[in-house]
């Protein structure tokens, strides 16, 4: 699993530093989180395979979030049969895309299907073979809201010693009970994985939180994942405007992740206000909460193993 | 008068190629002509002043160049009393800000009045006390604009000999008659300029014509301009795609200038297809047909003087 970003800043595109967007890829599939204006260029210099896109969730309709969404699509038409993609976003998402690409009249070869977040839904929005995606409305000045890829879990530890004593002979038999199926022996005894393997094993979590004031609901998108992408707006003495404007501030950031067990956290959404040179002042100030919290930087990857993670260069 | 390229590709915004526009500065005004994902990165990068922005005119309802504008309509939302702003652009262009203002829900303090284009209408676009910008149909896949962006004529030479004969004491009031205001004499006869002014001179021209076949509309748009800037999007052995898809090669392109007798011919829109490495063969082809033709640079200014152009530095 390699988590890239795209881009880290809020609000507006800078030739610097671009709009938030994370890429998370699995398996040859990408799950992507916000598509603000210029996300093609994030995706062009990070070599993003737009092939494998299977997920974009939207945040909220801030236009540094949805903006560049009509234009990835299009993008994505330029391929030979990609396959179908799933949108996932807030009230009003699907109005968004329908009106952009009914005036701008582009084509799309490939199934498009928009899920709206509602009241009193499930807060499982997406499932597939791999990830599950859950969503829960967030605290800003506009509906919004946070996301959490989960890994599927994975078949238990596999324990020789009862698998002899059901007489599985070692070999391919082993194989297929260590991924979770169910085998019968030549003898027609069927044998199922709970009968050799431990309990499942955590799949690897990662969160997306952006344009939001502190909540409980932070807390719980982000607990114990393996990294958390959280907004980190606003050096702590501009905090006025982090209030004011539905953002967090760097400490704020930190003291959610700090509180919710995360392995390492990675802050974005980053304002325009401060240049290149102000980062290493954000990055303290959020250290200074909260010690596996860093700043993001646009292009950035993070290979996620299991129980830890590794930066790549960028 | 100062011409500004913000962008030079086509299709979708590249690492190395913005997409195509156009801003043309004038008077602490500034016209710009399209408005494509990513277009705040090439204001950035240029230092265009946005509270200047008077005009943005745009050519056709594709994403490549108008899905940067209701970024940029926010972005001039972020200055503290800017002044009105008119859109110009095709019939469906103001439903396309509407709905995305809508459902953006982004607040916008300052007039905003957009223009469609009509049958039967006009072919003066837009008219203040510096320039009036025309605009005709060309020949794309979906109705597209082209621009052409004529400064106001200024007022004719001033001849002494017949100021002298008429009696106007030479100071101020040759001045006046000078900048063309009538006057009127301490023996209180009254003098207007056209009795010691010759005919009036002709202002700057600038063509702005993108994503077209080549048609008569272009000649009419192009002829005798300062500086023309048509998309040259292919190379002669690329003409297929440019048939196909309703597009200009730069061989077309310089034809066109060539015909239409303009001064200095950028070409811009150029596809992606083509590397930074490719631009000089381009640019060779282009030549080959019409000496004074160039392909555009991301970020190059060109000054506009009285029947001349000046490159200054990107």
């Amino acid at each position: 699993m390699e988590c890239i970003l795209l881009g880290t800043g809020g609000m507006m595109p800078m030739p610097a530093r671009l709009l938030t967007s994370l890429a998370v890829r699995l398996g040859g599939r990408c799950y992507l989180f916000d598509a603000g204006e210029g996300v093609q260029l994030g995706a062009k210099r990070t070599h993003l395979g737009i092939g494998g896109l299977a997920v974009v969730a939207i945040t909220h309709l801030h236009a540094d979030h949805c903006l560049g969404l009509p234009g990835l699509l299009m993008l994505r038409a330029q391929m030979d049969n990609p396959g179908p993609l799933t949108i996932l976003g807030p009230p009003g998402i699907s109005r968004f895309v329908q009106q952009n690409r009914e005036v701008l009249g582009f084509h799309i070869n490939y199934p498009v299907h928009i899920v709206e977040w509602q009241v009193n839904g499930t807060d499982v929005a997406y499932q597939d073979h791999q990830v599950r995606i859950r969503w829960r409305p967030v605290k800003h000045t506009r509906f919004c809201l946070g996301f959490r890829l989960e890994e599927v879990e994975r078949p238990g530890k596999f324990h020789p010693e009862p698998a002899r004593q059901l007489r599985v002979p070692e070999g391919p038999l082993w194989g297929r009970l260590q991924r979770g199926e169910t085998i019968r022996l030549s003898a027609g005894e069927v044998i199922t994985p709970g009968q050799v393997l431990g309990p499942p094993r955590r799949g690897r979590h990662v969160s997306f939180v952006v344009d939001t004031r502190p909540c409980q609901v932070l807390h719980d998108l982000c607990q114990d994942v393996d990294i958390a992408f959280i907004e980190g707006m606003f050096l702590p003495e501009d905090s006025r405007h982090a209030d004011a404007k539905g953002h967090l501030t760097v400490v704020e950031a930190a003291e959610i992740a700090s509180r919710a067990g995360v392995r390492r956290a990675v802050l974005v959404h980053i304002s325009p206000r401060y240049g290149e040179d102000d980062l290493p002042l954000l990055e303290r100030a959020a250290k200074q909460q909260f010690d596996l919290a860093e700043m993001g930087r646009d292009f950035a990857r993070y290979t996620v193993c299991y129980e830890w993670t590794v930066n790549s260069e960028r």
